[in-house]
């Protein structure tokens, strides 16, 4: 079985939490969407007033053993942890319609679905229409 | 015409932000979602590390003159202002699928749905859930 350990994310893992990203937003077929930088992901994790916080999974398995299983998880049981230590209430998460898995992981873990229960739509300004807003 | 001015919350301000939180859970039918004391918005949001940052309008009119007009508009553009300030590059809203005044007033200004666009569900784990989750 593959060895897990889950920490907290250094600055230094920003190139493969980049990675990371871009290959999730592959994934989830919004690679168009992918707009930060390394240094941005430093800048804005690692500076004095931190805008994220960070959790990172390390995987040690032998050559040619199936990875991943359980990790999805972990790293969601790992994130309540601190989420209570913190003193949060809630956690949340977002999920594409189509991403059947990782509903079914989410529903499965006591999550509830708030788009379909309670008729939640999450709203987005950006870019040009987050600018005219502002009038800048 | 009221007179309307946005300026940052204070600790002194909890109480009434506590009134209009449980005046919009009141009109979402969602009052039984309503957990927080007037206590924990003020460490929360007025300790050393912030979990939320919150501004109010103040409104100025005269005797039986009509409240309201524009004022949702002016305080989603001064977030904006301050959100973009922060080097923030998206603004994001929860609403609820059956409120078509906000949902019309978001995307008149510029919002995209990302439920109806992308298929973006919210999903939540809270109260016990969570601890079950965080094996508390």
């Amino acid at each position: 079985m593959a060895f897990v350990t889950i920490r907290e994310a250094k600055e230094g893992d920003c190139g493969n939490i980049l990675r990371l990203i871009r290959e999730l937003a592959e994934y989830e077929k919004l690679s168009d969407q992918v707009k930060i930088s390394e240094e941005a992901l430093r800048a804005d994790g690692f500076g004095e007033t931190p805008f994220y916080h960070c959790l990172v999974a390390e995987i040690l398995s032998a050559p040619g053993e199936p990875q991943g299983q359980g990790i999805g998880s972990k790293i969601i049981k790992k994130v309540a942890e601190v989420a209570l230590d913190k003193g949060c209430s809630q956690l949340r998460l977002a999920v594409l319609d189509w991403n059947k898995r990782a509903m079914d992981l989410y529903k499965a873990l006591g999550a509830q679905d708030l788009t379909e229960a309670e008729g939640w739509h999450c709203f987005r300004f950006e870019g040009e229409a987050m600018r005219e807003l502002a009038g800048k």
